[in-house]
């Protein structure tokens, strides 16, 4: 069961809410889902998540293919079940792991793509079709289309030929899941490549609005630098379907997550909150200080925070910020407590989960951009 | 503000049920006390440990001392406010630390005793003044005098000076104490000590309970062999005043716990719940399975788990059995996710808590011997 509605949309711009229905249930858009790349997103657990007020979490393909294996998700059954997250949720299609971790060492023909296991250095081999096999024994309700990702630096004919390879793995996925999915119980998206390219990101999302994905990813956007990628999502999101959703893979810096809202796209998967989160880097938005790289966000393991009475984020609902001091959090982090992982990626999810109301709530008001220069003015 | 209350004499043994009042709420015992070594018990949010039923947690002083130190502690506003835990608290004296982290390298004289931190080598001295002095900083409701501890293989020439030593400084951690605490927020609990000698124990239990402290503790009982710590203790408590509250330090097997209530015992801390949890043993029950050694637990990390769709333990009515299977819990062991101690740690707790008021219960009907029995039987 899938579906996907746009509730209002902004007068001032491609902006708009809407919902996605799944049979776990709706994702109100824009929404920003949290990657939960081993079937948990690290430190926390579903109830955390839920108490945060997530809508869906996206799991990896990749990873979860090589442990603990889709044979044994799905005998336990399935991704929602085993994972005690029983709302919608994402698995990606491993291509970009596949290609990311394996780097020069994975093979890639045009029938699909040899790689060596993270864990074990044993032998893989995925195609299309395998994705879509293993992304059907996962059992998410949302899944992605087996696509190439190239390298950031990949030139003009590299990323030509590639994307012909990707749009025919993505056909051949269409076809298997059709076969698997009789029962409708996923949806599945294509996902538009074409590197640095504008003319090809057009290409490519003409071709994949002519095939009959129920949703669009876009991928392989960096988010820097930023003008460029802007403006290769806005080329591509001309020529996409307006009513299906869309959503851009891995982005979701703040900056980034108004700048593409503002074009169109629907859902963001990103582990910038959960990872910086592990490194000591929290989310805030009542200033927007720190350096340009590390805007919307400060590091609390700097020794001016062990005597620290304030929470995390002044005026923040959170319970880490009603309950915590940056004192106390500090010392978690100097001691290696495992609490403070949990504390700190809690306030950091909470963070982007505010901020996507705010989001929703500015659109439905048609007044987005005035949100978007609210935060992004210094 | 403290005080005892026995609320149910057992018939047919020594156990029984009270309540400990503090500022912070009470404690109804017999309890087992989770252990928050460095302020948080690994793992857990405190809105967990509640949820899970816990009324009372312990932090070690010696490791607080050293991180983030009591004074930063006291500025944060001392150990509840910072620690999200707003019900009863101990803090241990130092002394078994100090003891058995530092070996051979502390110097004790009879002033105090030299050391130095596991963290940076740093030298330190602790006394009985300073013990105290550190406690009410750090600010726990309960708190313990500074003792010396020994080997379990210290000889009776050795132990018998040991305890004119430690008695000298109860005495002195008396004294400070009185000075400290003139607004009587805290409560202080003497120690008695005297190795594995029977009338050491009992010269050592005659002159606690000579002394103005408000609880008493019971030291050095390494629960094996388990015959003669019984013996140990049982001689201790013959000559402890019945009306005042007693805690065994560091005890806290499954075992262990039913013969110290059968003989009076009304609070433990230990360990064992939680540093087992984080290696993998998972509490339970309803068998009495498992080799002498691990009685009444099992390791989830072994292969045959992998697609065991079971709860970790049958009839457990936790958060994480009600969740979760033992495949699920099996895989995020091997993938090294956070969530697993999370997860563990909290079945293992809310094993300790059940067990507690299954013991508390069967005291009131006067059918503890019988609980024991039934759980001791095999």
């Amino acid at each position: 069961m899938f579906s996907f509605n746009i509730k209002h949309q902004e007068a001032n711009c491609e902006a708009r809410t809407g919902v996605i229905k799944t049979s776990h249930g709706e994702i109100k858009t824009p929404a920003f889902i949290p990657v939960a790349t081993k079937a948990t997103v690290k430190a926390l657990t579903p109830q955390q998540l839920e108490e945060i007020g997530f809508q869906a979490i996206l799991s990896n393909t990749y990873h979860l293919y090589l442990q603990p294996g889709e044979e044994t998700i799905e005998k336990l059954g399935g991704l929602q079940k085993i994972s005690g997250w029983h709302k919608p949720m994402f698995t990606d299609s491993g291509g970009f792991q596949v290609m990311s971790l394996n780097g020069k060492l994975c093979k890639i023909d045009d029938e699909g793509v040899d790689f060596r296991s993270c864990i074990n250095c044993s032998k893989h081999r995925f195609t299309p079709e395998k994705s879509m096999q293993v992304q059907r024994k996962l059992g998410a309700d949302l899944i992605f289309a087996f696509d190439q990702c190239l390298e950031i630096e990949a030139d003009y004919e590299t990323t030509k030929k590639s994307l012909a390879r990707t749009h025919a793995w993505e056909e051949r996925s269409l076809v298997e899941f059709k076969k698997l999915n009789k029962d409708k119980k996923q949806a599945l998206y294509g996902i538009v490549q074409g590197g640095r390219f504008k003319d090809l990101r057009e290409e490519s999302a003409k071709f994949i609005s002519s095939l009959d994905f129920d949703a669009i990813g876009i991928g392989s956007i960096f988010g820097d630098p930023k003008e460029e990628s802007i403006a290769l999502v806005k080329q591509a999101m001309q020529f996409l379907t307006k009513e299906k959703t869309k959503h851009l893979l891995g982005i979701g810096a703040v900056e980034d997550i108004f700048n593409y809202v503002e074009l169109g796209i629907d859902t963001f998967d990103c582990v910038l909150p959960t990872r910086l989160a592990r490194s000591g880097y929290i989310f805030y938005g009542t200033e927007s200080g720190g350096t340009e790289k590390n805007r919307f966000r400060y590091k609390l393991t700097h020794a001016k925070f062990k005597d620290d009475k304030e929470p995390l984020e002044q005026g923040c609902g959170c319970y880490v910020c009603k309950n915590f001091t940056r004192g106390y959090l500090h010392h978690l982090f100097k001691a290696k407590e495992l609490l403070f992982y949990t504390l700190i990626t809690y306030h950091n999810l909470y963070f982007f989960k505010t901020l996507m109301d705010q989001i929703r709530e500015s659109i439905e008001k048609n007044e987005f951009l005035q949100l978007k220069e609210k935060w992004l003015q210094n």
